[in-house]
């Protein structure tokens, strides 16, 4: 979380004069994004958000990174929405990198959501299914199970010097995911990295979601899954299963999931919690001298993995049928 | 210039309920400050922004800072203005450090100011001086001349690993400067780090002055010579006497400068880049491992001295006594 870019007042002025977005009034480096540099943008017509994608975003990917926030906001979805340059551009350069204008949402990040959250949660992430149902680009999902063995290779040497034996679990968790992975469920545009820190809320009210830059298409229940990891776990490592049951019904009640996608929740959400362990292993044994950014910890998935191995029934993760009692 | 605290949402939100400042939208840490960390917020009445004091302020001065703030705000200067608490607090604590809610002040630091940034800050600056003339309170310069010595005994070692002869030349200016510093000029509150990130413009109007932090109670023309330094040299390190001309204008149009400020000129603009140089050297030789901030050049300021030891008179800055054509 750092401001990676200096960008000179006169390089800004000069980018922003091709935006109808009136006089820029302030801007402020801003400590949130990874993988980016981000700025709030103060001017006469309102709040927006300058980023310059360093190099972590491939720029290949752009296209449908900024295609998707402008489908979604068309659609009514609380999501940053591309401003176009007077030439009709969505993309621009500044300082050597590509860059957007994006408007400003309103909202806080929620670090210890309660049980309201969930369910606002649920609701916003099948939302955000449905409207992303009729977008017509596709990206494949880069981090999935085809890249957990190359990622655990990275790793694989190195890893009992994180956690005692984490090598060995890691290639159970493998075997069992690479041989069951299922390839048929229902899917589109998913989110792919639904943290708590990319969703917004006024009260307990969805207010925006951010940070499309994971986005790709691949199976709805996974993207749940991811947000069953990242949200229905306490600090203590528990599954919150109250937690759990209030974000799934309030998905249901916007899309049923269909038997096999419950069928498969268990390991949809084995499969997650192992996809963000290897990345943060990764990154965890690969801190680069003097990084601005500390890695986040592999092991608060290695705990999660203990539970999702030990789950059979969807049931234990808070689903039921919908209008059972 | 860093988020050196994380303000979880809960323990904002608790801190911010002692305050009249409506419902909080937004919250986002920004890259700005060397010293402490800021957060841009937004709530229904308006943008503010929060500050929370790190180690390197120390928080006995923090009544002075606020106070200065408060006084000049209520004299019409744009400068934050701190928000009272409901019960009529201006500091408050939040994740154990002293923190304040300020005022947002809309404009844009000019990285290359103009002439007209130069004249417009110099009037600024006389109106400064006007401001603080009625407050009550008093602090030392902590960084005058007599800290020089002491500054310069912590880095004297190693200085000729910085540049050739450092040493040797910053032996000659203590000496020259010690024996003549002026201390019976007219003075008052100065801002004393007034540098360009320290100053808004819209357009080429000054919209506001921030971070008072090194505030203290010296000589005006001190200030002047400050800027003359931050704002009159040009990249290539040659001095600019039209923006210098600009600027002393500016502020003598508000507030003549007495003949014996004017004799002083030359020594304050050395001692200035002194004093700024020595500084930077210090935390040249200083910089922690790991460290999130890249200290600055002391050898901008080396070269600016070397243009200061050459001046006999106050015209070569660009100053001519008001009224001569």
């Amino acid at each position: 979380m750092a401001v990676y870019t200096e960008v000179p007042d006169e390089a800004l002025g000069a980018f922003l004069a091709e935006y109808d977005i009136g006089t820029l009034l302030s801007y402020k480096g801003i400590a949130e994004g990874v993988e980016n540099t981000n700025f709030i943008l103060h001017a006469t017509t309102g709040a927006y958000i300058l980023t310059l994608y360093e190099k972590r975003v491939a720029e290949g990917d752009l296209p449908f990174f900024l295609g998707l926030m402008e489908h979604l906001a068309s659609r009514g979805l609380a999501c940053p929405q591309p401003i176009r340059t007077r030439a009709g551009a969505a993309l621009g350069r500044l300082c050597g990198r590509p860059a957007v204008v994006v408007s400003f949402l309103e909202g806080v990040s929620v670090r210890r959501p309660g049980t309201a959250h969930c369910r606002a949660l649920g609701s916003a992430l099948a939302g955000l299914h449905a409207a992303g149902a009729d977008f017509a680009m596709r990206r494949p999902n880069a981090l999935s199970v085809a890249a957990w063995g190359p990622l655990f290779a990275q790793a694989e040497a190195q890893a009992d010097r994180v956690a005692p034996n984490l090598a060995a679990r890691t290639r159970q968790d493998l075997a069992a995911l690479e041989g069951a992975w299922p390839t048929d469920l229902p899917g589109g545009v998913i989110h792919a990295d639904l943290f708590t820190d990319n969703v917004f809320f006024l009260g307990e009210a969805v207010s925006g979601l951010i940070d499309f830059y994971f986005a790709c298409t691949d199976a709805f229940a996974y993207d749940l899954a991811i947000c069953l990891n990242a949200w229905c776990f306490e600090a203590d490592g528990a599954y919150n299963r109250t937690k759990g049951q209030a974000m799934i019904a309030a998905y249901q009640a916007e899309r049923r999931l269909e038997p096999r996608e419950v069928a498969a929740l268990p390991l949809l959400c084995r499969g997650a919690a192992l996809r963000f362990m290897l990345t943060r292993l990764v990154d965890w044994l690969n801190v680069p001298p003097g990084a601005l950014v500390r890695p986040k910890d592999p092991l608060e998935y290695d705990r999660k993995l203990a539970f999702h191995r030990r789950v059979t029934d969807a049931a234990e993760y808070g689903w039921s049928a919908p209008g059972a009692a």
